[in-house]
C-alpha cells in the first residue's frame, strides 16, 4: 500500500511536479484551483505566489498556513458558502471584496481557490471575464470546463447578473 | 435570422468581447484556442499577439492573414494532419519545432492553434507541459478539460512517449 506521505516522497524524488486539482492560469499573474495539499507545494513555489485567495469558510489546513509563512505568502480568505442550490446564495459583497483584492497588482501573482476548483472558483472567475468584457456564451464554456458534469445553473445566473458597474479598482492591470 | 455580419456588428456595437472556442491561458505570454475568425479580432488585439502558431495543414483564412498583417502578427504554420485514430501519427517533428518556437520568448504574446483547440493543440501543449515535468495526470487532465467527450488515447499516448531529453531550448522563458 502506498501512503499519502510516500506519494509525497516518490514525487520528489522523481523531480515530477503535481500542480493542484483544477488548476489553470487565468490571466497574467493571476492563477485558480482547488484546494492545494502539501503535493502541491514544490510546483507551488515556481509560481513564486504573493496572494493566496482562500474563498472556503473552514479554517486554512496547517500545512498551507506554514507553507505561506515560509514563502511570504498573504492568504486572503472569504468564507463563501458553496452555492446548494436552490437554498445558498453565493454573498455578492464577498465576490466584489475579493475581487478588488484579486485585481489588485501588488498581490500578483495570486491564486485563487476553494476545495474543488469548480463552483466558488468558477464564480470569482465569471465576475472577472464580466469585467474583462467577455461573452456569456465564453463566460459559461469556461465555467464548464473547470465544473464538468456538475455545472450549476444558479452559479451562472450570479454571473449573469453580476454588476460590474459599481466596482472602483485602485491598481487594476494594465490587460483590464 | 440574424447573419454572421451582423452577429459581428452586434458585438462590437455593445463592446461585448468574443475570443476563440476554448480560448485559455497556457504560461506567461502563451495563449491556446479553437480557429479564430473576425469575430474574435477585437478581443485578440488586447493579447498583443506577436506569434499565432496555426497547426493545420490547409492555407490560413484570407482574413486572419489581413488581421495578422495589418497588426504585425508573424504566422508559423505547422501543418499537423489531426490524430486520426488508430491511422494517422501526430509527426513528433513537427510538434519538436513548433516547441521550438513557442519557447523562445521574443515570439511571446503567441496564440497556439487549431481547429477546434481540442487534439493537436492539446498534444503541443501536453508536450510542454512535460517540459515543465508537469504529472501525467495533470497534463491528461488539462488535455480532457478542453478535448470534454472527445479525448483520444493516441494523443494522451503520443504525449506519454514525447521525449523531452533532446529539445534544445534557446531563450527560454524564466518559468521554465
Amino acid at each position: 500500500m502506498i501512503l499519502g506521505t510516500e506519494v509525497d516522497e516518490l514525487a520528489a524524488s522523481s523531480n515530477i511536479l503535481i500542480p493542484p486539482l483544477n488548476f489553470a492560469m487565468v490571466a497574467p499573474g493571476i492563477y485558480r484551483s482547488g484546494y492545494p495539499n502539501s503535493k502541491n507545494h514544490t510546483f507551488l513555489n515556481k509560481l513564486k505566489l504573493r496572494t493566496i485567495l482562500y474563498l472556503c469558510p473552514e479554517d486554512y489546513m496547517d500545512a498551507n498556513v506554514e507553507f505561506c509563512a515560509q514563502n511570504g505568502i498573504k492568504v486572503f480568505q472569504y468564507g463563501i458558502q458553496g452555492n446548494k442550490e436552490p437554498f445558498v446564495d453565493i454573498p455578492e459583497e464577498a465576490i466584489r471584496d475579493a475581487l478588488l483584492v484579486l485585481l489588485n497588482q501588488q498581490n500578483h501573482p495570486v491564486l485563487i481557490h476553494c476545495n474543488k476548483g469548480k463552483h466558488r472558483t468558477g464564480c470569482l472567475v465569471g465576475c472577472l471575464r464580466k469585467l474583462q468584457q467577455w461573452s456569456l456564451t465564453s463566460i459559461f464554456d469556461e465555467y464548464r470546463r473547470f465544473a464538468g458534469t456538475k455545472v450549476r445553473v444558479l452559479d451562472q445566473q450570479f454571473i449573469e447578473l453580476f454588476r460590474t458597474s459599481s466596482l472602483h479598482l485602485a491598481a487594476k492591470p494594465a490587460w483590464l
